[in-house]
Parts: C-alpha cells; structure tokens; sequence
C-alpha cells in the first residue's frame, strides 16, 4: 500500500532557483508519496502593486523561481519521472501580471529586435475569489472589469538537463522547464525523462489562469501551495515532455520557429500511439491527423511550446507508461 | 423580412475553379438569401478507393477545386462579407484521407527540402454513418477501427485577393482560402473583407472532420451539401479573416512560420477587442493574454494558419459588426 | 549568326505592370537578340525629394512597376528562360532610398505585427557619380556622408507564374520576381522555368547598390537603362530560379522562414551539381557543404531570398543549360 | 612593450570541455601574450577512416571538444574579451567530413523531425597539401577529385554563459559557442562578453575550410595548432560576438528561425555603426542597408548564425573598442 500521508517540503528563501540542473537537491522525496510544498510566482513576490515595475523591483536573471531541485529516489538516467499534479492552491489573494519591456510575442524582443522603442511597462492586479473560483480582471485605463474561471496551473516544471547542462528556468526544451501549457493543472501528470540520477526534479511559476499562446508573456502569476505526487518508470526513456490527464495523451514540443514545436510535439503522439496501439507508422500518422489537438503553450520564451493531444477513447485501452497516470489517481484517491 | 426561401446554386462540371481570383462569377447570390450548394473534395472526386493514389489519379495543379466564385449583391471593396455556415451535409458515404509525397508536416516538402526519400502514399476511407454521427478509421495495415465523430467543416472559404493578385485554392492568406480550421463549421460566421465589387466569394474542400494542424496534409476529404447565408457589412474593413460562433470570436492569422500567423491572430484580437471594448490597446492586450485560445488551423499549405480565440461573455456584450452573427443566425431560425 | 543589333522595348506609361500574371505582353522578342529597355524605380519616379515620403506620394499596391511582359518568341512550358544582363547604367542622377512603415527586417510589419508604433518614415538621396562609377550616402540628421560603389541590379525579374497564378511583383517565388540578390547584374544570367507560352518576362526595380538583406527594405532605388538578351532552352525545366556569372553557379530560393530559403537554395544546388558533375547525391552535398556561398538576398519581402552559389573551378568544367550563358556572353561579345 | 614571447597551453585527455560554462579553468592567460595551443578535431580523434561512423565511434554527448576554458587575468563580468587569431596550422594530414543520422540542413532532425528514414551515414576524408594550401575532396562514390583552398578556421570560441547557464558546445549564443563562420580564421578578432571572472575562453572545432551554412552539418573537421592573443576591454559590454578583421567590421547573430539571426546581427551592426560614428539610428539603418553583407555561419545547430559585416572604409575611421583589433595586430607584428 503506498504510502498516502503528505511529506511537507520547505524551501527556505535562499533555497529557490533559477536554472534547471548546477544544484544540490534540497529534499529527497519516494515515489508514491504526497508532496506539498510551496512555489513563489515568477516575480519572486517582488511584484506588489502597480507600481512595482519589474524591470525596477526584479534583478534579471533572478526571475521565475522554481521550487526544489528535488532527489525522487530510486530515479535513474534512462528512466521517467512521472509528475502527477492533485491540487494547486493559490497562496496569495492577489494574482500579477505586466508587460515587460522586450518581452511578449506582440513586441520586439531580443530575440526578434527591431529598432522601435519598447511597449510601456505595466502591472495588473488580479483579487482572486476562492469560493467563486475566478480571478478579477480589472483594466488599468478604465473601470472595465469582468471576472474570470480560476484555472491553477503550474507553469514551470523541469529536471536536470541532459549533457551536464544548467538552463535557466525560462527555457523550455526536453527536460522540461517553463512549458506554461493549460494543460499542466490539477489531475494531469506531466512525464519527463530523467537525466541524471535523482532526476532533480524542481516546479513553480504558478499561474491562476493562462491563454494559449501567454502572448503578452505574463500569465496571472501566483504563489501556490502545490501538492504532488512522484513515480518512477524505471527503464522507460523519455524523448520529450508528455502529459497525461483522465481524458488525454499529450505530447509536448519546445522550439523555434513554433511549427518546429509543432513538429516535435505532432512527431512524438505519432510514435507513441503506433508504440502504444501497435499501429505501423503511418497509420499512426493518419489517426494523429484526424484527432489531434494542437495547442500553443507559450509563444514568448527563449523557445516556444506546442502541445498535440488525443482523445484516450481512440486508442482501445492502451495505457501509457504501464498505467502510470491511473496508478497515481489511485494514490490520490486513497491518501 | 428577410427572404428565407432557399436558392440553390448548381455548378457544372467546368465551372469548379482551383483560384481565387481570375474567374468570373457563376452566380450572384443576394445577402440575407439562403444558399444551398454542393462541394467537391479536394481531389475532384477522383479518388475512390485505396489503389488511386493522389499523384497519379489527380493533375496538379487542379486540386482542391471551389464551387464559386459566387457575386454577392452590393458587396464592394473596403466592407466585409459575413459568410455564416447554416449546415454541411455528407454528399458521399465515404470520406477519404492519405498521405501524399512531399506534403504535410511530418515529412519533407519543397518548401522544406531534404535530400531524404518522400513517404509512402497511402489512401484511407473512412466509412460515414450519418445517423450515428461519426465516421470510421480503418487503419491499413492492421484491423485497427475506431469510430471518430463526425465534425463536418469547410476548409476553404475565400474571395478575390486584393492587388490584382489570383492564388490558387490551396494558399490561404488575409482572402480566406484553405484556413483549415475545425472551427468553421455549421453555426459559425466567417468574416472577410472585400477586395473587388462582388467580392467573388468561392468554398469548397468539406471535411468530416480533421485534427487542428492537420499534419498529414489531408483531412477526411468529403463532397459536401452547404447551405449558407451571406451578409455585408458596408464601409467596414477586414484586414485578416475573423470569425465568430454563438460563444467564442475568433482571429485567424495566415503565414510563415507559424509564430507569425500566431502573431498575426493575435495581434488581430487585441486590436478587435479594444474597438469592440474601448479598452485601450495595452489593456486589451492583457486581457487577450489570459483568456485567448490559440490553435493550429494548418501547418502544411504554403502558408500556416493559427486561430486566436475568445470567450465572448468576456466582452461585455459587445458584437462585433453590429451584431451580424447574431442577425444571420436569425435568418435561419425564420428560414 | 544571332542577330545582334539592338531591339528597344518603349513601355508607355500605362504600360508598367504591378503583377506576374494577368497581362498581356506589351512586346514579342526573339532568342539571342540585344534588347534595350528603361526600368522605372520601386517608387514608379513619385518620390523626388526628401519630403516626399513614399506612404504619402505613392498608392499601395502601385509600387515596384515592372516593364513587361515580354513575350518570348518560342518559350513554351517546362522550357527554361536564360536572361542574360548585358548592362545596367543608372537612367537617373539620383538614387533613393527611404524607411517605410511598418516594412523591412528591423521594425514590425504585417506579417511580423506587434503592438509598437512604426519606425519614422524617412527618405535618402544619393547622388550617382557615373565617372567614378559611385553614389553618395548622405546622412540626413547630420552631415556625414560617404561614397559608396555603383554596382547596378535589377531588384526584380520574373515570369508569369505556373497554376494561373497571379502574384505582385514585391513578391519572389519560383517564378522569380523581387529576388533582390546583388549577384543579378550586369554579366549574370538568371535562369527561369517558362510556365505559360512566351514566358511572359518582366524586369525593373533597379538599384544602384544594395546591402545583402536589405535590411530597410528599401536599397538605393534609382530608374535603369537595361540591356539584355534573351535564350530559350527547350525541354529543360527550372524549379527554382538560377543564375550564373563567369565564375559562380547560384541556385536562390524563396520562402519564409529563412532556413526554408536556404534550404531550397542549397537542396537545388546539390541537385544542379549532381547532374552536371555525375556526383551520386550525398557526395554532391558533401561537396557543396564545404563551398557554397550562402548570402542573403532580402529578408523583408512577403518570402525571404537565399542564395547558394559554387566556384565553377569545382564542377570539372560542367557547363550548366548546355553552356547557354558562355553562349550568350558570345553574343555580347560580337553584337 | 608587450610580451610576445609564446605561452604554450597543454590540455591534458581528460581536460577538454563539452560545455562553456562548468568546468575550472585549465590555465590562467595574461591579456597581450601570444599563446599556443591545441584544439582537437570535432570528433575528439575518434574518426580515422571512411569506416569510422561517427554515431559508432562517438559517444553522445562527447562530440565538440574545445580546449579549455582559459582564465583570462583581469577580465570582468561586463567586460569584452578581445581574442585574435594569430595563426592556424592544421595539426593533421587529413581533414574528416560525414554526413551523420538526423544531423544537417537537409535532412530531417530532432528539431525538425519528420517520419522518413535518415539519409545514410557516410565519411569523407580529405588530404591536406600544407606546400599547395589546398584540401582534395575526393568523391566516395566516384573517382571525382578537386582540390579546394585551405582556409583554416576555428568553428567554437566562447565563454562561459550568463546566469549561471551551461550550454553545450555544439550550441551558439551569445556568449559564442559553435558560431562555424568562415570569418573566423587567422587575422580576425573576436568579441565576446565576459560574464564571469577570468571570462573562461574555451576554443575548438578546427575546420580546414568550410562552406558557408555549413548545410551538410560538418566542414572539413581537422586538430588544429592555434596561436591566439587576447586582450581585455574593460567596462565595456558586448551583447551579441562580434568580429573584426582588417577590412571588415561584422556581427553576429545566433537564433532560430534564422531571420532571428539575421535580425539579430543586422540590430547590433546598426547600433554598433551608430554608436561608433555618431549617426542617428535611422541614418546608421541606411547606411547598413545598403552596404552589409548578410552570410550563414551555420544553418545546422541548435541555433543558426548569420553575420552582418560591413566595410570599415565607410565608418571613417571609427575604430572599434578602442581599436583594440589594430593593436593585437601590432602585438603580433613585433611578436
């Protein structure tokens, strides 16, 4: 019987980091077991009012602050990590979001410079209402407001890098990191192929509330009280992020340009549907293509992510990671 | 009162077109009026089971043929045409897909040239049960079936191109033209701008349904009975095709790379938002970042298409050109 | 013995064309004879001075006027076009240039839009000096000024598309058009694939010189008496434009994004050098791989432009078309 | 007087990196001496005939090795490491190509994958002739022979990243990395930001000669003797490499897509030109656009690079970082 009382993991302030990989783990934790722990938003709670420009409050690169990285015992280089998300709970009552100078997919960024000056930097404030699950949109030149769902999800989940490399927590790519999809909220279970012993997993950048695409870069960022659960898929690699919710099969892509994203994420569902349903390839690619949805995680990091996801129904049963996503809603369920 | 009556628009074998632009009208149809007219797939027809493949059964460049293009009653450049999809009806119990040598996004093409050798063309029918609403995967080398629901839609809808310019069906751009969105299906209101007087509106390539990206290239391809209305909207520009449902408003963005048509759509919806809002454009850039659905139409044409969606209970009862999806969908409840 | 005595082409004013496609020539020429003809400036001669700001003083889509088409006596389809440029001599004492709106590699545009408020639009003379064969920079908030070769080319040669396609002459694709490479002047050849009877070639947009990119989306545009002669080679398709000069073979390639360009371009040249060398494939990439020359042509038009080009020391004395630009160097060499 | 006397670095086996940033330095370095070092080929050795396949006899992610890093004395974060190339000597007789699985422009990767099989693995070797200064490629399939210029050349010099950051060093960026342009061989000078004390330069990936683009993957891959000498700008930022010879001042940009590049190298000319002779930001956009030349660096990594040079004739003199170029020059001439 697995092990159901929650593990509490405490970040202390110096604890936070900024890269994926370059870090000792602050905890172990054992698959199976309940973790909660805390993540800052992706200010580092420097935003605070209005008035709080980030470029002023907020010293680059000690943005997005992850929580961990966290040692999951018995992981191994080869094998995958299977995150499964049970509940994430705003910490703050207020969510933040802002333009930032050279940063969005609607201004000119250093990746994509022009000679224009920069957008004005702004902040808004979101109150989030608990008991009605929304967060206030409130505009900042007019009295326009209108109340939104609250849909908590974690922007930024990642491992150590493969090759000993350290990234930052604003890069997406294979071994995770600030994939900032919808999808990635309570109930869905994110894999990720493990590189190092440990895996040193690490999360946060929590969102109360994202578009597709987050095209102003911001989404409605927040402190959360997160808790996790962790398997290991021991023996199974892992190419690129996948994701899994009661319903879907995801696979996730991090690149540029974006229809490179597309490729990876669309490339990834083909083979593993044909691994899963025993399909030859092709006739994988033909299932893929006429179910598939495609989705914009974020448009505005350093690369950019797009998701592929399938109706579960359409594969008569065949279940991902020997069930891994089941087996951790069962741990959910009897904790 | 508008004249509900149903006009029906019959096109004779030479009269599909595989441009748009340089064509004469077949037709003139008057806004308000209910269309009725037929579809061909993408391949003419000519594709009937598994042994004819694309490539030696069709002649490029006639692909993708249109019913149209159809001269809309005082339409005239600098307003918008309002296309709204009352029905789709299979015209044929079997819709086809396949791959086809250097097209869709998982292989290379010739405007992503490898030296490696193309796919294998294969064809797929996928049996229609209209009275179950779905249709049938059947994959080819295996016994592998699953039932898809049927999701029909238009993956080409477009008028002339501005500038004197004539495409063919397959690009699709600010005219309309092959956008491949599931969005566009019965009940959803296409918006377009005009570009010269009549506006020359032509549609065709029916999908059953189709994965957004479509990343094999083709859709369950299908003849299809439409029946539409068409509306203008006098002195109102449309720079990039809109388009909107009884819940969502939509921008759809037509280039490469796919960022661009992401940016495009966008960009279009934050601009659509603040004029129906008054919110200013920073505002409403906000506003979009959290609430926007950004999906992949195509990422195989010779242009990429991504739709920016939003919830309309978000606009505070705004509509959009003065309410047009709303009087169209009146029509057809009187019709 | 050709015929090499000079033919002038007067196009009357409302003679210059804003499209490939859709015209009817405006003269018939023969294979091999001298043609001498005027080119207007991208502007069409609007902009005179500093003030005339092109936004202001030219209307949209009446920009980068083409003299043509011309009809080529025996260009049939799958036929390809060599155009050889005799001579280029600027038929203006100034050359100009300008940032525009919204267009050009450094500022949004509308297939790259963001939120920002256009770059200032500005205009720059530039006196051409014929003797020392230079043209004057001249700054226009201060007074530096510098001079700078005369290395005339025309911006833009095409022929009627394939597919009935109409395309606006800023745009360049397999059928050539605003190619904007340096290496298109005078003792060059380009190579054309003839999609329609007569092949339907139009050329202007000349520049006094241009940067590689062209960054600002504009080079030193100035009106251009040009000779050139024409060859047909019957029964040889041409995918993607082509060019020689008396020491390089080029293959340019058109699309969006860039690496697309660079890829058709290079993937055209390891085929081009593969039959002429007899080179299986993968050895004639290999060989490619360590000469070509990979330069920017525009990264600014609605498709960008790459070029590919190899010393012909490398190719064995291979003789690309049978030789046909050695030939019509001959030409010139006895008219 | 500087020293210039030569200061030989021996990198034992075990000390040759895989990263820029990770490692200790190897040596510390004194700004103004000549030093001598060797770097390895790109394949660390391990291929030493046409049987030798790189994806049998390299181990992932032990490809690219650079000698190094270097700590240079006195070099701060927010300084710029000048480091000129002296000379290049290859240190082999036989310079080593391939074509590797999923490696290339031209053929499908994992950013770019698709479902066709990969093209086959192949080595070419190519004999250097130190007395002729050429490399003879030798066809594997045919007895075709030519004999190309050696042009030596290193394909990676950086330093170690910002934030913490480790990256392969197959990667280009902005702190250097596999930038592979043709530019970079004997007499040039490249700038790099420094980001951490000492700077840690690291240097490999010797080419024999190299096409631009790079579009097979691998140039001619040789060990090479190098002689560098270094020099540190203090207080002096550099945001993106640059590169200096004695007639051009250049740019380079690393991104994906590669207009991004583009756009990245052709922004920092601007500025830099604009900095450098006191013209407004829109005159130094003229000036560049109409003088830059725009060259692949490599289209193969994970991210592209393009430069953007431009003749120093025209900046009247201006004389970069303090003409830090001409006075290495001069060390070397009294060396």
């Amino acid at each position: 019987m697995p092990d159901t009382s929650i593990t509490r993991i405490e970040a202390e302030p110096g604890q936070y980091g900024y890269t994926f990989g370059g870090r000792e783990p602050i905890a172990e934790i054992k698959p199976g077991t309940l973790i909660s722990l805390r993540t800052l938003d992706c200010f580092g709670g420097k935003v605070r009012s209005v008035t709080d420009l980030p470029s002023q409050v907020c010293e680059f690169p000690y943005l997005n602050p992850v929580t961990g990285p966290l040692y999951v015992d018995g992981a191994r280089p080869g094998d995958t990590l299977a995150v499964h998300i049970v509940s994430l709970t705003p910490a703050s009552p207020v969510g933040i979001s802002s333009t930032f100078p050279h940063f969005g997919a609607l201004t000119s960024t250093s990746h994509t410079p022009t000679l224009q000056p920069p957008l004005e930097e702004r902040v808004w404030l979101y109150d989030v209402d608990l008991d009605r699950q929304t967060v206030r949109y409130q505009a900042s030149r007019s009295d326009y407001t209108v109340d939104l769902p609250l849909e908590p999800m974690l922007g930024t989940v990642g491992v150590a890098p493969a090759a000993s490399e350290v990234r930052q927590t604003i890069v997406p790519d294979v071994h995770g990191g600030n994939l900032d999809t919808p999808l990635l909220g309570p109930g869905s279970t994110l894999y990720l192929g493990v590189n190092v012993p440990g895996g040193l997993l690490a999360l946060g950048d929590g969102h109360a509330r994202q578009g597709e695409g987050e095209v102003c870069g911001v989404a409605v960022e927040i402190a959360m009280d997160a808790v996790i659960v962790v398997d290991v898929i021991p023996g199974v690699p892992t190419a690129t992020p996948r994701l899994e919710t009661d319903t879907r099969l995801v696979s996730l892509g991090a690149a540029r340009p974006l229809e490179d994203a597309f490729r990876i994420s669309q490339d990834d569902l083909v083979r593993h549907v044909a691994q899963l349903t025993g399909l030859d390839l092709l006739d994988a690619y033909q299932l893929v293509s006429q179910t598939t949805e495609a989705r914009a995680g974020n448009v505005v990091d350093p690369q950019y992510v797009m998701s592929a996801g399938i109706d579960k129904r359409y594969l008569h049963g065949a279940a991902a990671y020997h069930g891994a996503h089941d087996q951790l809603r069962a741990v959910v369920r009897s904790g």
